[in-house]
């Protein structure tokens, strides 16, 4: 670490590489005041603000410069801040020394060239390389349609402000990672903007002083995106049975479960598990079927579940199951969390009634150290206790801003806090057996990578879409990857359907094409799951017809067949900081891959491009310099673009010639 | 005009009234940057930035205090600017002396108090008191719906961007009015944003430094409101034949028209011009009837209209047109247009096709002395040389800001300064025989009240919609009062019906009641004058059924009546500042009326309180203290609030008691 400088301008190096350059015309960085403004509808926020005050730090005066340690004050007339500049572990960490008490916002400019690609920030589906756009960061519903020019979007905006936006996220992390081989995170909490539609400098805006910031410069891309993982820490590993085969989402009691399992295995489908949200009971809603949220199984619906479940484990199927951070009020442990003082109260300490969808809730209020004893307790006693090897631990971005908080906590600060509390909650209750239990999330932040097992992507349209269909997926675990989140994957088929209270033309069901595509496409992902969706009567399923199951169980063999494969990758990522799911430059030309969000690499060996647009019979692809076999024709290919078959049942999918995989390869090309 | 002082902080106060006060924690002046960005469909404009600096000019140094002149430089660090407070015909004007270059933002505060209501803006649909709202001030098409909540909104912004917002606004004036009891008017033309969110200081934010700003402090709202007037000039006469009877917009071709008149006379409407809008001719597109814009009469549809219109007058009836600032390419003008110059051009120096519905046309360059004396002659010859007695002068908000402008002046300001030049031409055409003729702009600016002799409220959707129906034209005709603007209407039965290409839930079409409550209230402002809408054939018409026909003669007749009551109200405008259509508080009690956008004064002695809702028989209205006469019953009334009698055709409405124009008002009651 360095600094170059004179009277007007400074540049301070990481590694030779200058990552900041100040000057009177272009300051590092500038402080002000806000008056925010955070509108909620159920967990949609438009967060907003007048900015009452932005003064460029002009001035400078280095006040120490060793090796190690850079230490700057800059200042305005009366006002100043003083900032270290510091080396840890070969990053550089930004400490903010001396603040006066009235700044509440600050900007940081970082150097940028108009060539640099910049990735990362989070869970992002719409957007890979973010040069060139400027995004909040702030966890919230993901939002249906997400796109104004997209009726879908509109409706779900008239309804309950529910359209959301390209960069609307169940799970931002303020870290991004930039082409030019470094990344910068920031630790810190509150609402955030990364502006980088400047060419040559990345803006990041922050409502608060941080704890720090880190910046992290290596020799490439690939190693920044490993030491995100080194600093962050991979997540928990997940058991290895999740790997293998289908984790089958079906629901509607003992019977129909049975049926419907019964019914998957004559057709060959390798069920490794069954995934039954609705074992607490569920509820007919204006929204569609939706579960009980009452956190202890339904004995009507499921009698003695705790039975069924040994008999299905012994056949080798495991159980899984649902909670979320909300607690219904026909429950019984609604009182007693009211009772206690366990949920999230408005400013007059009353407690908070959230509307998740028609029904009112309370939210567990995860500062106090008493709820979150009792939610672990009820967890493991009514889950874990049962049977369950799992669950999908469903929400965390609905926290409102105008709460008390137990710890006094503002929910300003805690609000992006909340889901990462809530994977904390989930992971100090399955620890012990994290062996044979993992669960998933779809909500997260910074905090959450280290205590989440998996994450799913949320919930789709049941579409095509660009913004917010199937080939968000793909953005979405391209985004995590880069982001140090390596065990990912979705509903398959997607979640949400639009079939009740609109008019027809604006109707969103899942179709046979999509369910098949979406299979395949996650064939090739670390967990194949599938979700009925919200309305399951109105969408296609595994077992709509003998084509779709006879395709679904294919390409749960193919999936069951490249579980060493995936769990050496898997462990690749635990041990080494590499993404199962990445990027087709991590291995390859960067200039050529460097926009690409819809290829990608599945582990070293396999390059997936999967189908995303209805009705293809071939599609084009471009294979980086390498020599590629093609998985279903057995056909070689070198670098280069070609069209290629690309019928259901095959999506464009290669692997590497060199691969020690070879065999089993071949054998996949073989599963009828 | 006097400063009281310390080294802290100062105040300025007006007719000892204190308009300013200044301290470091609340600076008067804030400079700053920002980076503009104007996103254009059609004439609909997304303005919005991003503010690179907001820096408070915490310091200042008293250069002068003489009595009527003080000068003060504000600094922070090495910034400053100069600002000279000068006293002229008793108001204070405030120049900007001494700017940085690079200041392109400024803020100033005035002081407010929480109990303050604010009043003006130019022409606003939707909100009257603007105390606790924050508005900007950009000339453009108002939007359809115009409220993210309404369907019709959504989807008009889903078509383009075309749903606008409670503040979209053809004629803005950055012009506010205090209750208080002054005014602060900018001398600027950028786009601007007034802030009334703060309890206690108005904050105006300028994209530039202003020529000046003027504040005038009077002894009450109405004196300042007057003042507006004086120092704006007010708006050039109409002819008096104009407050008469009806104008009836009709179309078709001249034997359509004639039987359409027959048919009114025969019915005692009182017409007393028709309004052909097609005299250019038609065409039909996606968006509904539209014109030929190339500015001479259609010969087919109106064969010899000279001669027409010559034995129209010769029965007391007149003939209008309509034309815009801009040329179809059929047009044999086009091309002389191009050819010269005279359109508006890009930055390469191409003309601009602008697509206004659905056709791209050339927009005229107005900073152009030629084109304006070359459209000044077509109208002078193809529209006054025929016979015509006026137009709709339409359009004026379209100027998009990357264009290359003959005076060299930027877009950026000249945009909204567009239809007032807009409204100088017509202006310049006319007013050589404006005893006889006159037109009426939907556009404007600060420099339109003076050029142009009525304003009509453009496009309402023909439903009872109160953020884009017949409730938003009595808001426009207050908010315009208290801006300086006398003499305005509004389409009777709304223009823009949803008919076609659209699902028919989502249809709006002018139905029977909205037609007669509309034509009611019309009756009582300065002129009636009908629009069959964009899709004539799907709205309700005045002549759709006898009921209708026989409502709106006798409305006609009652308007009729008024004819000396409004000339003497109108006189009062030109001469005293007083608007014909105003606040109730502007004459009685302020507390209870300082929010009412429903009722109004027309002249001194009416109080009107029109039904802008739909089936109803019975309304609720206060009045002032005064004498009252129900205008149907001649019952008499005191102050208080009441339910009284407001069947179709029996609108609430009251005149005072010693009112001179107690004969009239009581044969307007017999009326049938």
């Amino acid at each position: 670490m360095k600094i170059i400088h004179n009277k007007e301008r400074f540049s301070i190096f990481l590694n030779d590489f200058e990552i900041i350059n100040h000057s009177k015309e272009n300051p590092f960085i500038f402080c002000g005041k806000g008056l925010p403004e955070y509108k909620r509808t159920k967990g949609f926020f438009h967060v907003s603000e007048k900015i009452d005050e932005k003064v460029p730090f002009k001035h400078f005066e280095i006040l120490e410069n060793k090796e190690n340690e850079i230490k700057i004050k800059f200042f305005i007339s009366e006002c100043s801040m003083v900032i270290l500049f510091k080396k840890e572990e070969e990053r550089m960490k930004i400490y903010f020394e001396k603040t006066m008490p009235c700044v509440s916002r600050i900007w940081i400019n970082l150097k940028s060239n108009k060539d640099e690609s910049v990735y990362g920030c989070g869970e992002q589906f719409s957007e890979f390389n973010m040069k060139g756009k400027k995004l909040p960061l702030w966890v919230s519903e993901k939002g249906v349609g997400r796109n104004k020019k997209d009726i879908t979007s509109l409706l779900a905006d008239f309804k309950d402000d529910g359209g959301g936006n390209w960069y609307t996220t169940y799970f931002p992390i303020p870290i991004f990672i930039s082409s030019e081989g470094y990344f910068c995170n920031i630790e810190h909490s509150s609402y955030m903007e990364f502006d980088f539609t400047h060419p040559e400098k990345h803006e990041v805006y922050i409502w608060g002083v941080p704890h720090s910031i880190t910046i992290s410069k290596k020799n490439s891309i690939i190693e920044a995106v490993k030491d995100v993982i080194t600093y962050n820490s991979p997540q928990p590993k997940v058991p290895e049975w999740v790997f293998e085969g289908i984790i089958l989402g079906v629901q509607g009691g003992t019977d129909i479960v049975e049926k419907k399992v019964q019914k998957a295995i004559e057709n060959e489908v390798p069920v490794k598990a069954v995934w039954i949200q609705d074992w607490v009971g569920q509820r007919i809603t204006d929204f569609g079927k939706q579960l009980m949220w009452n956190w202890e199984y339904d004995n009507n619906r499921y009698p003695d579940l705790p039975q069924t479940i040994k008999k299905y484990n012994e056949k080798n199927i495991r159980f899984l199951g649902y909670i979320n951070p909300f607690i219904a009020k026909e429950s019984k442990f609604y009182s007693e969390a009211v009772e206690n003082g366990y949920f999230v109260k408005d400013l007059n300490g009353k407690v908070i009634d959230i509307t998740v969808t028609t029904f009112p809730v309370g939210l567990l209020d995860l500062t106090n150290e008493e709820a979150r004893k009792w939610i672990i307790s009820i967890i493991k006693q009514n889950m874990i206790g049962i049977g369950l090897s799992g669950w999908m631990a469903d929400f965390g971005e609905y926290l409102p801003i105008e709460t008390t908080l137990k710890n006094g906590e503002s929910s300003e600060l805690f609000h992006n806090k909340y889901p990462a509390e809530w994977a904390k909650i989930n992971w100090e209750s399955i620890k012990d057996v994290s062996e044979e239990c993992f669960f998933f999330m779809r909500a997260g932040y910074s905090q959450s990578v280290k205590y989440c097992p998996s994450f799913w992507h949320g919930d789709q349209l049941v579409s095509w879409s660009k913004s917010d269909g199937i080939p968000t997926v793909i953005n979405a675990a391209l985004s995590l990857s880069m982001s140090g989140v390596g065990i990912t994957h979705s509903d398959i088929g997607g979640y949400t359907t639009l079939a009740k209270n609109i008019p027809e033309q604006f109707h969103v069901k899942r179709s046979k094409e999509l369910f098949m595509r979406w299979t395949e496409q996650s064939a090739f992902t670390p967990i194949m799951r599938t979700h009925e969706g919200n309305w399951p009567d109105e969408n296609w399923q595994f077992d709509s017809d003998e084509e779709t199951i006879k395709h679904f169980a294919r390409m749960g063999k193919i999936h069951s067949k490249l579980k060493n494969y995936t769990v050496e990758h898997a462990e690749n990522y635990y041990n080494k900081g590499i993404p199962i799911i990445k990027p087709v430059f991590f291995q390859y030309d960067y200039e050529t891959f460097k926009n690409d969000k819809k290829s990608y690499l599945y582990g070293t060996d396999l390059f997936v491009s999967p189908v995303i647009e209805p009705a293809i019979i071939k599609s084009q692809v471009t294979l980086p310099e390498d020599n590629w076999i093609h998985l279903w024709t057995l056909k070689e290919y070198t670098g280069g673009t070609y069209e290629v078959n690309a019928e259901i049942g095959y999506p464009p999918v290669f692997f590497r010639k060199e691969s020690k995989y070879f065999e089993t390869f071949k054998e996949i090309s073989e599963i009828k």
